[in-house]
This record gives structure tokens, sequence and C-alpha cells, in this order.
């Protein structure tokens, strides 16, 4: 009894995306699905990517959370667009809760929406929102066997930020098993070693961004 | 049309959760549903916990995870009874997949079944398994605002294991902070301050876990 159900959720859920998706496109923004576990970093990584890019395109915020504001008060203290979704207890966004935020946001005037998702590295991953790429944080403080046991997040991922590398010289990860993994799951992924604490590795994270924004706006 | 079928599998959950603690009850057997994000250490726990009492005790382990029998393998190396269950893509487990899975263990044998659910802190919380206790971990590495921002798990959890306290230094992690949000959320838990890495607070955390079976035990 339960199979079909779900399979009912997932697909009205993917018409709802479909719709989201032409939305976006006629709108001219690029959107990304952002997504890891609980204090992998997402808020930081928004923070330091925003206040990079923000003096070139113009950005707005949809943060997924249970409850709460915490997260969207950091954004909107950049002064960037921000919308916050409270779940009320889901574990992650569906394509309907991302049509009722947009009403929220002044789409005439935005290059690109980026969705913070509920803090889960299984669930986000099955719902479609309409995005453009699905990007995700891996913290190394999870351990090099996250990509083994959580396979659905890495192989729908464009992109995955291992985060916390400052931390590398106090815990048990192993760099080249992890990436391996990742590779095996999904071989085009692209990867970047970062610390959103230092700021390490970022540059090529922006520089990446930048041109997957580029290249949507050239169609 | 989302909320009633959410309500149909949580109620048909919460009747085999109830089977499932009849069973134990008559078994005599004490059972722990250790929840945590992933990576916070549930695994590294159970190796600890596993070594200080199975001498003491007869003790079962289910691991579940999405795949893999990476867990599994751990804790059997410790000559433990151990039940794998690979959900297949669920984020949590079951009361059904629980009783399932007891057809594999000797339950005429047993003191105490742990289960060690998916690494998820959200769904697992939603679902009764027939369990005496919830226990949880939060890793310092995750950050002091996830009690607020993932509040239900906290406030069913009868134990919250703050782990990796050797990385105290490295991280930003106020522990006033975060113990004051989880105490409004359940004034009566025991908090451990624990490192399953070097140990640290483990022995306080052995006795409370020896009393509750202990208590359980004497009915």
């Amino acid at each position: 009894m339960k199979i079909p159900v779900v399979k009912n959720i997932l697909k009205a859920n993917q018409q709802v995306a479909n719709e989201n998706r032409c939305l976006f496109m006629e709108k001219g923004i690029y959107v990304m699905n952002l997504m890891s576990s609980p204090g992998a970093g997402k808020t930081s990584l928004l923070e330091r990517t925003l206040s990079s890019l923000k003096d070139r395109y113009r950005i707005g915020v949809i943060e997924g959370d249970i409850q709460d504001t915490c997260d969207s008060d950091r954004i909107a203290a950049l002064d960037i667009q921000t919308v916050q979704i409270n779940t009320g207890g889901a574990c992650h966004l569906d394509a309907t809760m991302i049509l009722q935020a947009l009403y929220s946001l002044d789409l005439d005037n935005l290059d690109m929406v980026i969705v913070e998702n509920v803090g889960n590295l299984v669930c986000p991953a099955e719902f479609d929102i309409g995005e453009n790429d699905k990007m995700m944080i891996l913290s190394v403080t999870e351990g090099d066997d996250k990509p083994l046991k959580y396979p659905l997040m890495f192989s729908l991922s464009s992109a995955l930020l291992i985060n916390k590398t400052d931390l590398l010289p106090y815990v048990n990860f192993d760099m080249k098993k992890a990436k391996d993994t990742i590779k095996k799951l999904r071989p085009d992924i692209k990867i970047f070693d970062v610390s959103c604490k230092d700021g390490n590795g970022l540059d090529a994270w922006y520089d990446w961004l930048e041109k997957r924004i580029k290249a949507f706006k050239a169609g």
C-alpha cells in the first residue's frame, strides 16, 4: 500500500516542478538547490557565495527549515531578497512549497535563486523543485563512508563541496576514498575542497558557479 | 490530500510498534532506538558501548542503512548478533522493518536490542518502533543551532550524547546555548558530553544505560 502512495506524491511533485522550471526559464532565472546533512555548512557557504557574487548578479534566496528563521536572518543581513519556508515538520522542500515561495520574490529582477533545502542527506534529493542544478555539501566531519551509505544525493548533484577541510588534521577522513566512491556514483560531478571557515578553495567554486549562470543565460 | 496519507502511515506504524513493544516486554528485552544526523558517531558509540557492556548483557543490534553493510560489519566484528536492514531508499526505520528483522535475532537469549537508525535528524523521530528509549547524538561539528532547527528528535529523546568534544577547540559551538535550548525542548533529558574518539565522558553514559536496563528488567 505504501509504494503507490509515495509514487503518487512524487508524480504530483514532478508536475509542479516542471511548471516551476518553465517559469524560471521564462524569467531567465538560474536556480540552484543546495542540499546537505544538518550542520555541513550550507548557510555559511551561502553567506560567502552571496558576498562574492551579489555585486554582479541579482540573487534571491529561499530558505527551507522545519521551523525558525535563524538562517534567513543571516542571509537577509546581507541585503539579499530572502523568503523563509517553514515546513512545520516535513524533512524536505517540494515543488509546491517553492511555487508558493516564489510569489514573495521579485522574479522580474533576479538572475539567480538559491534554495537552501532542509538539512537532510536523504529526502531532499528525491524531490525535484524545478532547479537547474542540485549542489551538495559533505563535511569531512561526517566521514568518508557517507557517499556509499547515502548514494542518491551524490548521484544527482552537479557539484559537491567537501567542506570543513580546516578540520582534516583532527578527523579520520580519507579524501581519496571518498572521491573514488563519489566518482563512481556520478563520474561528471565537479568536486571542490573548501573551508567556509577560512575561505580556502572557494574561489574555484565561485568561478564555476558563475560559468553555470552564464551558460544558462546564454541559453 | 497529503496529510491524511501521512496520518494513515503513522497510524499503521503505531499498531505494529505496539505489537513490537508487547513482544519485547514478553521476552524481557530492553530496546534502545539510536538516532542522529549522518556521521554524528552512532556506530562509533555502539562499538564502545558494546565493548563495555557485552560481558554483562546479551545484546543484539539492528543496523538500519539505505544500502550497504559497512556498519553491521563493524558491529559483527565485535561478536555481536547483528541484523542489517537495508531500506532501499527510505530515510528512516519503521516498526514493520523492525518486526521483520526480529525474526533473525534469538529473542529468547537477549537482554537488550540496540537499533541504529538511518542517519537523519528528522524522519526517524516520527516513527515509533516499539523501543523503550529513543537516544540521540549531536556532534559539536553540526552546530549549536540544531536543537532549535530540528526540535522533534530532541524533544522525544531520553538521553542525548553531545559527541566529538575533542573537536571543541576547533569549532564554534556554544555548549551552554545548545543545552539551554535542549532543556527547553525536554527538561528531563539526560545529557552526556562525550568523545567517542578518545573515550572521554563515556563511563557516565555506560552507567546510566545500565541503570535503564536494570530498571526495565526489574519491571
